[in-house]
């Protein structure tokens, strides 16, 4: 059928840009990330018109790194970036969000169809007339890619790619070329909603795990819950919060799970993370009974290299695509489904619900009488100066160690990327996290805790804070260059410095008013807690960046532990 | 054969790391770019040992793009990420090499064969066990990979993988697993030279293709040169030079050929790209009856949009790999061997030399009575500023195409990414082009030009300036965002608009001191006059930041005709 016809039978003719930006915006997006490209640029032209903001990145780069922060607090985000330059330059920030399950669309405008058939030697190729390499290499780090190269199915594609990347919680990827943007399909499809249900567990399958895990759950002396990455990234907090309400069982969450429980409950017992845990955490977990795991992801730097302590014949593992019940495998039993069950059948009176050890912030035990502001002094001290609904953003290294030791207030999400740990992310992630908080309309901080070296690889999207006047208070952590892969080998070594940058003038010189930003240096005790008792820095009206002085060699406790494991398996033979 | 057994048989035990960089260091690298992450660190200890200097980069990307531009003036370059999220970073700048025939030497720091053979889930992978994922995505932008996973057999694949990524000019991928840095192999060989030699010709077939070639030069009426980014990048620049002086022949270079050939020679022609050329040389490159063409690489952006008017009946091309005389092919049959040949037997007598029109800075001729610094005035007007022996780095963009109009002194490497075209490269490429120059201790000053938008991409490369004291001068052009992609599409349109930065603040922050960089703006044509003239500027004994107003909507001509012809085919159905 000839494209002048085929338009024709259309009762609503959309353009391909603008039912793929519809869509973006009716499942929740309303900010879009990314770079111009001469291979996009019509596309763009339909961004606003769908009520959609364009956010103008610095980079690629950053904009992935931004566009995995956003997606973590509004639920999901989009990347547009140009073929082969702009793509490639987004890889790593697309795979870190594959890897931590985190649902972003990457958009590429790619060469006009007639371009790609023809092989022609465009810029932005390699040269070889292969306009599919760079798709192929996407492949790898995203659940779904669609080329969309046919009027006739772009809608049923794009629908797809979305309910896949929403449900998998994972990357998809979609290449746009530039004869496609404005083609016209039916834009009548865009009033049926798109279909985002996940699909529902066969049900006597389902009540059969549900029995097994009750059995379990009944009988055990001293049961507990683990809360981990997967149970935030799959979305199933409400009902891991009415489970931990109704049972009223001891509930701990891993490091990548921080943030995911109110630690404010007194059934909450803390941080566990095997030997890298608070000894009170790990005498209390590893001597249940019984663990229901929700979620767990059990990586080397979420676990202190391995080292839990718990037995898998004490354990209920709840997973998005499976459970395990010891070493009995479910397949296809989501957990979801699942838990909501559990929570519905559990018969409290034959629970038994063992205490665990309050937490706190322990600041004042860990208070010396030197004037240096220390790791361990430092993070249950921010503890208590977090509030309420928080967004506490921690980059890879001292940050993401330390954060174990601080106790949230209620609400506070916290954002991390443990798993995948690419340095730099961190600064893009907050901008990301404090945009989509913006686009919700709600009031929340977006704190970030960044080191010096790490800093220093995505610098310029504090540009993009200031563009778009974004509240966010950075501390970065100046000491000196790259602490956690000191600790692991290199010491001394030059290669961990980095260079001694002017932190506070960056914001300054990437366009920033005196009103918009407010500059402190930090170097000891009493000027943190000056700082933190200051009215105006608590209310954080905007932009505000701290450079705040702790020791070269001085870092968090679990950090210490870790590294030391991450060096011996380095050697391993 | 157990380890302890096969390194008791080893004449000079050497490490692995040890051997590899030593061969780095043998072939001719001398400065290693990179960032350190734990999977690297035990290898960077041997940096210094091989005689070595670490970068120490700021980013993966800026330290792949600085790569990019070492080797284009040392002849090849070294680069060492860290698994994952290293590497992944750098993916843009390595194909970018690829793509444009740069010998770049790609180290990964991988986890332990150990825990790659267990499926450890580490941090830095997608968590699914994967470990030949980044390296499978990677094939797709090297010539050859290399998993360093058998010390029985390091020593080869070193070799045979420098050996390529020199005879090849494109990337190669070695992935040195951290149980491996330290192994110990055969250091004897490192006595014997790596063998870098390209392969010979077979005679008869190359005799074949001389005498064919012969045959049409001397019957040709009105025969021309005209060298391509091969040519350059195949190092068979002296055999060119041989032949336009043996020739006498006039000769013409493409915009990625610019530099190739002394422009102050009165045989040289100027700059052919199609339409977008200057008339007078398209009218007389069009008007010859046999154009030998050497190391063609006819993209978009070299030709102002596929607009050669040269006939392949009057063609002869060389390449690296073939040669082909209108349209016969000789597969296999490198250029170097038939261009040797070629300069030995031609007969000056019988060659007829009709000349071109001789090319000169056109200052005076795009002079307008106004202040403002026009692209068209700008460029020839560097063609003065510009001395014997400079490295004239231009980003994509306005510099890319305003450059066609600035004559070069005798001496002068062009460094640009005219097929590749990614944008922020040139900020990389201008510190590792310096660096290069340094490490070959020769005085050649590094002239960057790159626009705004650009610069705000890899800003942070300014600080690898500062920390290895490089004496460049940076004109960043300041005109208000992406131009090129305005005159692609969206003229106007807030998208290709960027943040004003303080431009000229930037290296402060990054470190350097008021004695290490001079900041310079210059708004108006007299301003930019004096400041050329300046001996202290022409200098250029420390890092100079020039912030160059140019108007928002203007461009050189060659760009406006290129970016008529990418719309059209951006939108061809």
């Amino acid at each position: 059928m000839s494209a002048s016809i085929r338009e024709q039978g259309l009762k609503k003719p959309v353009t391909v840009a603008e039912y793929l930006f519809k869509r973006l915006h009716e499942v929740g997006i309303r900010s879009v990330h990314g770079v111009p490209g001469d291979f996009n640029l019509v596309a763009l032209d339909y961004v606003s018109k769908a009520g959609l903001k364009w956010v103008g990145s610095v980079n690629e780069l950053n904009a992935a790194y931004a566009a995995d922060g956003y997606a973590r607090i509004k639920g999901i985000s989009a990347l547009v970036t140009t073929f082969g330059v702009g793509e490639l330059s987004a890889m790593n920030g697309v795979a870190g969000a594959y890897s931590e399950h985190v649902p972003v669309v990457h958009i590429v405008g790619c060469p006009s169809t007639t371009s790609q058939r023809s092989g022609m030697l465009l810029h932005h190729t390699l040269g070889n007339g292969d306009f599919n390499v760079f798709a192929n290499m996407s492949s790898q780090i995203s659940c779904d890619s669609a080329r969309l190269n046919n009027p006739a199915e772009v809608a049923d594609q794009i629908d797809n790619s979305l309910r896949k990347c929403w449900i998998h919680s994972r990357p998809v990827y979609m290449m746009l070329p530039t004869d496609m943007v404005e083609k016209k399909i039916e834009g009548a499809r865009l009033d049926q909603p798109i279909d985002l249900a996940e699909p529902k567990n066969d049900e006597e399958r389902e009540n059969y795990v549900v029995d097994v895990v009750l059995g379990y759950l009944h009988a055990a002396k001293s049961p507990i819950i683990l809360v981990d990455a997967c149970a935030v990234r799959h979305r199933v907090l409400d009902e891991v919060r009415e489970l931990v309400g109704k049972t009223g069982l001891p509930v701990f969450v891993t490091p990548m799970g921080k943030g995911a429980i109110d630690e404010t409950s007194p059934t909450y017992g803390g941080v566990y993370a095997g030997t890298g845990s608070h000894p009170n955490v790990s005498a209390r977990v590893e001597a249940a009974d019984l663990v229901l795991s929700i979620g767990t992801l059990k990586s080397d730097f979420n676990t202190t290299g391995f080292s839990y302590r718990t037995s898998q014949l004490n354990t209920i593992d709840f997973h998005s695509t499976h459970c395990t019940v010891r070493y009995s495998e479910y397949p296809g039993v989501a957990m979801r489904g699942v838990l909501r069950k559990v929570v519905a059948r559990v018969d409290r009176g034959k629970l038994s619900k063992q205490p665990s050890a309050e937490v706190v912030n322990e600041v004042a035990a860990n208070r010396d009488s030197s004037d240096t502001i220390t790791q361990a002094y430092f993070w249950p001290r921010i503890g208590e100066y977090l509030l309420e609904k928080d967004i506490v953003v921690t980059e890879t290294g001292t940050a993401n160690f330390g954060i174990w030791e601080t106790k949230f207030p209620p609400g506070v999400t916290g954002v991390d990327q443990i798993l995948w740990g690419s340095i730099g992310w961190s600064v893009g992630a907050a901008q990301g996290a404090a945009l989509a908080a913006k686009d919700m309309g709600v009031d929340r901080r977006t704190v970030l805790f960044v080191g010096d070296g790490s800093f220093q690889l995505t610098a310029q999207e504090v540009s993009t804070m200031i563009r778009h006047n974004l509240k966010i208070t950075i501390f970065l952590i100046y000491n000196e260059g790259f602490t956690i892969e000191r600790f692991i080998h290199g010491m001394e070594a030059e290669y961990n410095d980095v260079s001694r940058w002017h932190y506070t003038d960056v914001p300054t010189v990437f366009g920033a008013s005196d009103k918009q930003v407010r500059k402190l240096v930090v170097k000891t005790k009493d000027q943190l807690e000056k700082m933190l008792t200051e009215t105006e820095f608590n209310k954080a009206g905007g932009l505000q960046f701290v450079e705040l002085w702790m020791p070269k060699h001085d870092a968090p406790r679990a950090l210490k532990i870790t590294t030391e494991m991450a060096a011996k398996q380095n050697a391993e033979d």
